[in-house]
């Protein structure tokens, strides 16, 4: 397998566009990232493209790649339209790297685009309710629910208290009032998340991410492409997993799967925990990110609260955590999430981060989940990228 | 890149079932694959699962492949779920077979189900039209209507006439007769197929295949792991090409997609056309098999008329073309057909086709296409297999 690179990288803003297609949404983060790339659109090879619930939203369910590439003016190459809920982006990602790390072709894009507002409530709500079973949802569980569960758990185990919880969403909603692609640019005080409406408890209102309209393109090459084209910092793709749950029947049994992700990046790699320097996680409810700090080895069982407590994962901490503002702040436009992550971390890496830069990183994580069965994740996806 | 062969096929059969679900369809899919493969479920490590339609008929629009294998009992290995439209079956194929091509993995699985029937015809009808562009669609402009404009283009150009059309329909229809999986089983006559209703002219009904549930899996290994389990003659993926349209403003323009996917697929297979000994086509419309001769090489430009006049595609014929009855015969499952034709010829090379096997074939063909934009093929799958 060969080195593989990222030599380009694009968004659209995350926000509520409702003058605005999936078409428009993907062709100005594929420009972008074309651009920044500094290649000509005709030498790509193939494209991955994410996205979730187009067909649920304007009942455009087939080709959706094909659709926003030609918006693009991109045609006659070959085109995988990938699915895996909220970790689509990732897969889009794996799928491009795979195709130029295999030595089949040498530039690949990966496309993660979503519009997810229609001006009809009802619709957005179905399409956010895909993510899980249909048979769990006619029980009355919603994925909000679950998050709920774990995190009362660690509560009981731990003595995680909703002020923790609270100040994850605080520290969030502070770097995203320093990123313009955010949907929401308010600093929050723990007060306001803690007063907040209720959601499943203890999650209220602030600490859930929410819908957003929003699209990421990532351009990778090989090592050869990209050191003819670009004068930018290279980013390197050390690791790419991906991996499905267990599904098993009782909620809380065997190690998280997130865990088992992480081990097979972190060893694929060659890279251990305490050498990432920045790393984008799924915030989707922002309190699950203290559960993920020990998932992903950035310190032991039972001391996030620590973590959080000391400040340690702010931009200026030693082990910054969601630098972008998260899910949390940004929005959560569901096939386009994973790479918008990837995108954060590569502008990090590469010093390009503006206000919310933290110091001098060498390494960075993305972490990307992505549906529910029987409790488990129905994708886990986890990437490592180093300068 | 490693060579990889097909160890295992499996399907259920086509046809409409209310009673059964999606995983219901998929997971015997997946069953047959495993026990002709003689493989262990726990030693698959990667699948691709196609589907294309779920989110229209129930609403489960997202990680589909892992509510599918997780009813065939697999869990914790990377799902990729993809769709293109009608090629979603050979998108799924081109990506398991590049996860052991590129040495990623050592064995793969390819699933492709659809389940269509749900008894509600509005929502069924919508299904298909996700095939197309919402904007297509709004001038009236149905791919029947697609199909019928190349058919009449193709009569004045060649001299080809309803009846050559018809002949096509015939032939499939008798193949499909002899075909278990079948979801139409009654061989009809030139006089049955020209007086059913008229579609599109020159488009009648029994020249255009219905919608289907089914589902089908093929199970793809490197060479050395085929050794160790198998006693069945290995088939090896010589050539699995992708492409997408040009989606040049004007149709008819310029060479066909299918013709450049084509000559890309015998370039890399090292197999000329003539060497072509049975091949499964896509005759979404019956009448397009016939423009596929041509476009595939099987004979020049203006020929595939006498082709069709000598019988020499029929199952005895020199070059037996859609011996399982094709689409026409089978039924259309969208996401499952890709992967039901890689099955058929499967089936065809091993010499296991029953009543339908064609005499000694060393090397097949499997062409599926899918969705329209601009009049151009969205995506256009060409794979090549041989013994």
């Amino acid at each position: 397998m060969r080195k593989v690179v990222l030599i380009g990288v694009g968004m659209h803003p995350c926000g509520k566009f409702l003058d605005k297609s999936l078409k428009d949404l993907g062709q100005v983060a594929i420009w972008n990232a074309i651009d920044d790339a500094g290649i000509d659109a005709k030498e790509i090879e193939v494209a991955y493209v994410s996205n979730c619930v187009a067909g649920l939203i304007t009942g455009e369910e087939n080709v959706r790649g094909q659709r926003i590439l030609r918006a693009a003016g991109i045609g006659r190459i070959p085109v995988i339209n990938v699915e895996n809920a909220c970790a689509a982006g990732s897969t889009a990602l794996r799928g491009a790297y795979l195709e130029v790390a295999s030595g089949l072709h040498d530039i690949a894009i990966a496309v993660g685009a979503e519009k997810m507002f229609c001006g009809n409530t009802s619709r957005e709500v179905k399409a956010i309710a895909a993510n899980a079973d249909l048979e769990l949802l006619a029980t009355g569980v919603q994925f909000t629910a679950l998050y709920a569960i774990s995190l009362k758990k660690y509560m009981k185990e731990y003595g995680a208290t909703p002020e923790h919880f609270a100040k994850i969403a605080v520290k969030n909603s502070y770097n995203g009032s320093l990123n313009p692609y955010a949907q929401h640019r308010t600093p929050l005080t723990i007060e306001q998340v803690l007063n907040s409406r209720m959601i499943s408890d203890p999650l209220t209102l602030y600490m859930c991410c929410s819908i957003a309209d929003g699209a990421a393109a990532v351009v990778l090459c090989t090592e050869e492409v990209a050191r003819k084209h670009g004068s930018k910092p290279l980013v390197e793709i050390a690791a790419c997993e991906l991996g499905s749950g267990r599904f098993r029947p009782e909620y809380g049994e065997g190690p998280d799967l997130t865990e088992l992700v992480a081990e097979d990046a972190y060893r694929v790699a060659g890279i251990p925990p305490e050498d990432i320097d920045v790393a984008e996680v799924h915030d989707a409810m922002a309190p699950a990110e203290l559960l993920l700090y020990e998932e992903l080895g950035f310190c032991k069982k039972g001391e996030a609260i620590r973590l959080i407590d000391e400040g340690r994962t702010k931009i200026n901490g030693d082990i910054p955590v969601n630098p972008s503002g998260g899910l949390a702040a940004k929005g959560h436009p569901i096939g386009a999430t994973g790479l918008i992550q990837v995108a954060e971390i590569v502008w990090q890496l590469r010093g390009e981060a503006g206000p919310r830069q933290v110091a001098h990183p060498k390494v960075g994580l993305i972490q990307n989940r992505g549906g529910f069965i029987d409790g488990d994740d129905a994708a886990s996806a986890i990437t490592i990228l180093k300068r």
